[in-house]
């Protein structure tokens, strides 16, 4: 009964009606809910963090569509994801398996059943002719096996791992939020117990406060804690960390129990 | 039981909000669908394009409202019109023709009807007082003829015809997407056959490998194609080709078998 | 039946996602509305006058739930208030106030019993944590008493006053919209009976047209109306005046009859 959208199309644009509307032509009863769709244009791991992060939070048997597609249209597969918790559909690029990893995977399907698309397909929008009927369906009760022959070789992306280096832990950036929080990807259970980090930035070393709160820092003054997300942030209290810092995503960052 | 929603009110101010209470007042079971609220302001021609993409992709019997709206409290008429596929509401300048012409247009009627619309009308925002209303209660089931007198002369906008100049075709640019791609008013009916074209801007000459897919071409590279609402479209895979070739909406664009 | 949600989230990340995923999980057949999550970082003014613009419009009984939180995971508290027309929830900053005061107050809660949140509550995120599984349960039918034990003691946001100056009205800019309109803290019974007023601004002193409608001023021309809150507003016809008179929110303002 429920469907979600994560896409990189923009909110100026009529794409995300357009899938809505293909949504409730052939599902009239389906909830539509947004995730973003302000990915930055063919930012696969950002949409795949973004995904990943709030599709725990929904119902079991959620239908997420996620499409962020620089290969539409070429022959890159359109797939159907089934796990434990629900079903991610979307192009075979990766943007879906961080989520769907997360929730255990079940079946993954090729979407190739041309009766369960819209009958003229483009070459350059397959969120609304491919990808929105497949959530359509799937949410109106379609079984995932009639989509197209289950597949086993899906595009993985290739995110960074934590490193323990001697005293240290290694990452990287994963996100940068809009209120300049440095989001890292470095997961709660991996962090050392301590009330203070030196942190080492691209263009900075700092020795910085580990809390728990934004506000405990002094307005303007950084703290590491653990985001809402678990995994370890720097933030700047009422400010933005990402300016204060020029740090971007993909940049490597180290922390040192001080 | 679908009222879609299309204006230039952006996603800051309360104003969409609004419209969406006093829906949601009159008609507890309406389900409300955003086309855009960041067509540029006072654009009633980006409007138009907006929803005459989407329109059609909605169920029947779908109401639309579309408020983009500079001459809202004068003499400026509020208009409803029916079409063989469903509704549109709003102010008569000429926003709902080009999605409404494209369904076949059966009866236009003034909103004139005091009992159909907020008790107090202000002389700002018809979007709120006089169009939500008219949205939930056709919605709802009122006739369209019980909102006002039929009229036979709306406001229609006037906007470039396409030419044939030789063997080449002239149009202009209709709309600019947030990916940068460039989309003319050429039909792909009107399209020659043909695997290159040259392609004339106001600051540039090319030659243009005509598509099917953004990524045919090499990232960086432009290439021409049928866009997913059937217009001549030229794209750079992954990159804007609007800030390639500085162009912008409204201007004049030339395409020639090569 | 209905939630809406107003937070300083921005439509980029997953955070505002998050919020309806835990709403949608406790509470399935909930409806939920945006009403603005484009309000300024931390700017519980904007968030204030946001909420209280549009919740007006809303249904009675509607759940309000408004997180612009900077003092989240401190002592701040989380507070429920019970109004004549409905139920707002959020941090006890002042952010529901303004809103809440127009309806009329009968009691506040503060949230503190743990079987109405989240099992695990962040020392961040308190909207996704706290605030949506309230508005869930309120909406679903728990009583207001229930979430915790009555307070009487709120923050108040300390918004300017309006004062009459022998011949003249004193208040200050409330708000700046999408438009640019400058809108003022006046409400519409302050105001005197002119059609023409000297107001005098930060950077400019000018004599402006009082209208009803903001095409009754020639195109780039300024015009004093009342906007569709009730306030006093200045706009430029089909331009900004923000940018036209250097104005920005807070800035004092002055108004005599010409």
């Amino acid at each position: 009964m429920l469907i979600t959208l994560t896409s990189d199309f923009g909110l100026r644009d009529p794409y995300v009606a357009e899938m809505k509307g293909v949504i409730l032509t052939l599902n009239p009863k389906a909830t539509i809910i947004d995730i973003s769709h302000c990915i930055e244009k063919f930012d696969i791991r950002m949409a795949a963090f973004t995904l990943a992060s709030s599709a725990g939070y929904f119902p079991k048997d959620t239908v997420h569509a996620a499409v962020v597609d620089p290969g539409v249209g070429t022959q890159r597969r359109a797939i159907l994801i089934q796990t434990k918790r629900g079903y991610f559909v979307g192009p075979d690029n990766g943007v879906l398996m961080l989520a769907a990893q997360s929730q255990g995977i079940q079946h993954i399907y090729e979407l190739s059943n041309p009766n369960l698309m819209l009958p003229k397909i483009s070459g350059t929008f397959h969120g609304r002719d491919i990808f929105a009927p497949a959530a359509a369906y799937l949410d109106k009760g379609v079984r995932a096996s009639d989509f197209g022959q289950e597949i086993n070789n899906p595009v993985t992306p290739n995110f960074a791992a934590v490193e323990q280096i001697n005293e240290s832990l290694s990452g990287e950036v994963l996100h940068i939020d809009g209120f300049g929080n440095i989001i890292t990807n470095i997961k709660e259970k991996n962090m050392m117990k301590a009330k203070t980090l030196n942190v080492k930035l691209p263009e900075a070393s700092l020795k910085i406060k580990f809390g728990k709160a934004y506000a405990e820092s002094e307005s303007g003054e950084p703290i590491v804690l653990v985001g809402s997300h678990g995994f370890l942030e720097i933030a700047v209290n009422q400010d933005s960390a990402m300016e204060k810092f020029h740090v971007k995503v993909g940049d490597k960052i180290l922390f040192t129990s001080a």
